[in-house]
């Protein structure tokens, strides 16, 4: 299969010959395989899972430790009650349809959209014109040609299909049923229309303890174990304010029918920040002024929202100053995710950053960003970096009562009028028992214009209604015995607020797959065999740093293999030993596609002088020199200091044995 | 609560303080503690999950590095028919028993324990003996002081119990019955005897996909992933035998009533290794000479169940030799996993090795061997180290067909005259439909005294029946013409062998809570403040290299402590800043209780010649030099090469402001 996409040298990239390498060289592979698999899970390899260890490391060094971020390590198993009160039990969910006749269920968004692509490209096919691969978005499943027949349609009706799908992520269920009928939107495999769409909740679900009376989840995200212990972290932050808490850990999404490979299963490993911040001063962030003139490509949502595509490439500062982005602290974490892809060695033309339209954010959040990279399925939402606002720790708050909110000494007392509530402790608890907190943390949660009304309330009937969800029928009656609703003037020396939080988060998957296909290349592309892949990872992030490569199984050459793995162990570099009997061109395109940029031989010159050639995988030319001279050179090669460049410059070039390779 | 354990300066540990202590820094918290919690679920805050992740980086360089191991990543989510085809569907159970009158849910093992241990304890008062806090297996919850009286009991029923005791993993759920109605075990909270032990499964379960008909749970180890990928690790290692697998991932047992703290807890991070070793040839290991001295404190099987507890302490290398230990390869991994307790600052006398009684052993183990480590719940398992042999590997190929094993080519090829099954494939398939694989590895699976049999019965009858479990009645009928069964000789140049495992498997949460107890002390022990604790980890294994501490909130300390900071970070040195208003002392007493091993003072000396003094944790002794110097110091501390011995002779010791601290 050969897309639009391109590999690092340009040229057309065949998903098929990648796939087939990944899965020998064990990148990752369907989990249970030999049971048959379950789609949606894939199990690393080693090559895959150093990749994945590197790319962890190298987050936590450029986000957590730089920023001296709070890392905390939660559980995935998590209550009810908790995503009751986050919102994710009634809302976190996808439309489903089903196929009366066969049974197959569909999700719905991706059903319309597939149809209408289908039905626009019958279209171009009668007017004959040139039907391009479309770039598809990966949250999408894969077009289905079966059904697609070459029908013109009207002028009019194609533009329709066109907005319809421009906005796709906009619809809500009903709306999704609607287009169904109104387009006649059959399933291709069976002719026939599907059912209406019904939520599906993406939690899988467990029950806790031995009495399975206690329902629970596995998370869906890694951000509510963070925001339950916010007054913990605020503490062991000594209370200032803003920091961040950070997370790497697995979360769960029951997908109705994941099909992309890594790039939508089903267990997946996030890094995920919660930037608590003041909002009050416009979200800035004291160190803005170092990432403002970095360049980001843009996708708003009015662009889309008028049907376009069209991308806007400028300085983060003056999006900011815009108002394209809305603050500061967004877009100082806009351009800090740039700068870690950067690192990593995701292509910076296949990065761009979309914002969310409304009906497409999630339920708690207010702006949502998405760092998009482009690979052969289309643009790929890799990292989403949300403003969740007050929203979650103010839920949470609401329903325990835990004051998750900052308390902060004023410089100048401020006085105030307002209306107070006081209750009557000593009554108030005994009266209604295990309902006291919820409905004495109902009460602290009116307004004040909800005050001033209750206050009347009671001086007339000498009782109020206070909305308290959950308990009974959702009403309860305060006695004016239990509660005094006064208008107070006091003084204030703190200041309360509760935190809002801009929320980066990494999809440690999504990003390793694409970092993948901006890294492939074929020796073709130097006029070398086609079936020859490389990766050209850097140093930093490539699974193994160095392959030893002995001449021949000659015994000779074993006390130097041990010592020379022995001397980079060391130093920290992780290596691999190939003693194989394969010719050492196999054993050097072996490890072109696992990725390793350096590679050393042992030869019969080693044995006599401990000299050694060193050999870099995207060039492939080599220089010699003695051990300890080349385990120098590989050291500030992993770790940046120095370029291949400037290590042929400094060490004799060695050209024997490269016809081999080559 | 005082306990028996003692600190690591020998005192008396008191878990009450230390318990307040580990939560006031949150090295670990509740899980949702706010909504009241889930027992057997904690978060750990930034201390622990740095402390956990250095114990991880240990573990990854001492195994997977020191070794060429092949770690894998694979999903937590399993689906039902491979833990079937494991057992653990079946037999991953604890006995369980109810109250009939409050509905408490018991663990029948701890719950016999605890009446009997009561009793014994009664007896002793009654005898006027002085009762010990008895060390108690933290797998037991704690005892119930609860409905204990001062009776005396007869000495054979004394013996009885002592006995019983000795061996309590040993019995299975009829026999802890039966226990319960011979001594009338009842639950001291409400007086009445509990029901008979069924079996409670420990998985977690869900369902997996949309329609929710594929049943699933979350995996109770990690070991499955890494069985079923054995034919591509195999093939990724070139072929090359022995070698092995790690996995560091979490798993998941819904514990019946977890008290234990991070001892027993529900969700959990496991290591853990897959060793696959040929089965001929006593399971060798190549570099068992270099182990062979190291001395192991050893509690083996016999011991026990004589009711003894005596250890006897050897070198590794005689324990093999004895037979004390089965094998090479099983006593080289207690050996590296002795090393690695010690390497992470484990206290070398509160370590021993326990062999498992045969009941007590997991289903698929032959042997198996328990690191325990003392703390103040008594000995903790920390590392399981078994003897899976081929169990897993045999039943996952029996059930899927998959060749889960290693072809070696012989040196010299081997005549063999044996009974040998050929299917005619293309009748064979067709007819069984799918059932054919699964009735053909069952043929294939035939003995050879089985074969000859069939044989006979194929002459007589022109049709045999083949007991295969799960297709129909389990009896399936083969004829003639689909099967035909011949006594043969051939020449073998390959030999085929399923690979037997060895197991090293490591709680990390249990070793963590075990390193904080062995690294805990007060000041109280140099005379200081009894408040005042420490945890003396070493520097490689401390959350936290270095607190920088300016001396006061004077901006002009600033810039210097940015670029302390930044620098420490360039060097791959983690630190953090504590410019809070809280005095240097306390500053440094917050920091002993982290466990970070070193402190920079920056103070007005640092703004005139930048000079700076570092102070080490355990002895706060303070030496001062320019910045350079003491992060070189920093440095070499942390990477093991230098002492503060060697550091206090090199550097200038520094003798103010310690008044302040001491």
């Amino acid at each position: 299969m050969t897309t639009t996409a391109t590999t690092l040298k340009g040229q057309p990239l065949d998903k098929t010959v990648l796939e087939s390498m990944l899965r020998r060289r064990m990148f990752y592979t369907p989990s249970f395989e030999i049971y048959g698999g379950v789609s949606g899970l894939y199990d690393y390899g080693p090559p895959g899972c150093a990749l994945q260890a590197n790319i962890i490391d190298i987050w936590r060094k450029h986000f957590v430790l730089e920023e001296d971020m709070l890392e905390v390590d939660c559980t995935v198993l998590t209550p009810h009650e908790v995503l009751k009160t986050s919102g994710h039990v009634d809302k976190f969910a996808d439309w489903m349809c089903k196929d009366p006749k066969n049974g197959e269920i569909l999700r719905a968004d991706h059903f319309v959209e597939d149809v209408l692509e289908s039905r626009l490209k019958g279209d171009k096919e009668a007017r004959g014109e040139k039907v391009e691969e479309k770039e598809v978005d990966p949250k999408k499943k894969k077009k289905k040609t079966k059904g697609q027949e070459a029908i013109k349609l009207d002028d009019a009706v194609v533009k329709e299909y066109e907005e319809i799908l421009a906005q796709i992520d906009n619809y809500n269920g009903e709306q999704l049923g609607e287009l169904i009928i109104k387009y006649d939107l059959k399933n291709p495999t069976t002719g026939v229309l599907p059912t209406p769409p019904v939520a599906f909740n993406l939690m899988f679900q467990t029950s806790i303890g031995p009495s399975s009376n206690l329902a629970g989840y596995l998370r869906p995200e890694t951000a509510q174990g963070q925001f339950l212990n916010f007054a913990k972290l605020l503490e062991f932050n000594t209370g200032n304010m803003p920091f961040a808490s950070a997370s790497i850990g697995k979360s769960y999404r029951n997908e109705i029918s994941p099909r992309a490979g890594l790039l939508r299963v089903r267990e997946f490993l996030m890094a995920e920040i919660e930037h608590y911040v003041d909002p009050e001063g416009h979200k800035k962030h004291s160190r803005f002024h170092e990432v403002e003139d970095i360049e980001l490509v843009l996708l708003d949502r009015h662009t889309q929202l008028s049907g376009q595509t069209t991308v806007k490439k400028m300085a983060v500062g003056k999006a900011v100053k815009d108002g394209l982005v809305d603050n500061e602290t967004l877009g100082y974490f806009l351009a800090r995710i740039h700068l870690f892809l950067e690192k990593l060695g995701i292509d910076q033309s296949k990065i761009r950053f979309r914002q969310h339209m409304a009906n497409e954010m999630a339920h708690y959040a207010c702006d949502c960003w998405d760092a998009e990279l482009l690979t052969s399925t289309g643009w790929v939402e890799c990292v989403g970096c949300a403003d969740r606002s007050a929203y979650d720790l103010t839920v949470h708050a609401k329903k325990t009562g835990a004051p998750l909110i900052v308390r902060e000494r004023l410089d100048e007392p401020k006085i105030i009028e307002e209306w107070e509530t006081v209750i009557e402790k000593k009554k108030f608890g005994p009266f209604y028992k295990k309902d006291g907190k919820t409905i004495e943390a109902a009460i602290l949660a009116t307004s004040q214009e909800q005050r001033e009304t209750l206050a009347k309330e009671m001086e007339q009937n000498g009782k109020v209604i206070i909305d308290v969800p959950g308990v009974g029928d959702g009403k309860v009656e305060v006695s004016k015995d239990l509660l005094t609703l006064e208008f107070r003037k006091r003084t204030e020396n703190i200041r309360e607020y509760t935190p809002n939080v801009i929320e980066p988060s990494f999809g440690i998957g999504r990003i390793l797959y694409s970092l993948i296909e901006h890294n492939y290349w074929t020796r073709a592309s130097d006029g070398g065999d086609e079936a020859r892949g490389v990766l050209s990872f850097p140093p930093a992030v490539a699974p193994t740093k160095v392959l030893i490569v002995p001449l021949s199984t000659n015994q000779e050459f074993g006390p130097f293999t041990r010592k020379l793995s022995q001397k980079l162990r060391a130093v920290g570099i992780s290596s691999r030993v190939d003693d194989s009997s394969a010719s050492i061109g196999k054993r050097y395109s072996r490890n072109d596609e696992l990725g390793t940029p350096f590679g050393i031989t042992i030869d019969f010159q080693t044995v006599k002088d401990g000299s050694v050639t060193l050999r870099e995988r995207d060039s492939t030319h080599q220089v010699r020199a003695d051990e300890d001279k080349i385990i120098a050179a590989i050291q500030s090669l992993v770790n940046g200091a120095k370029s291949w460049r400037d290590i042929e410059f400094e060490l004799p070039v060695f050209e024997a044995q490269e016809l081999e390779v080559r």
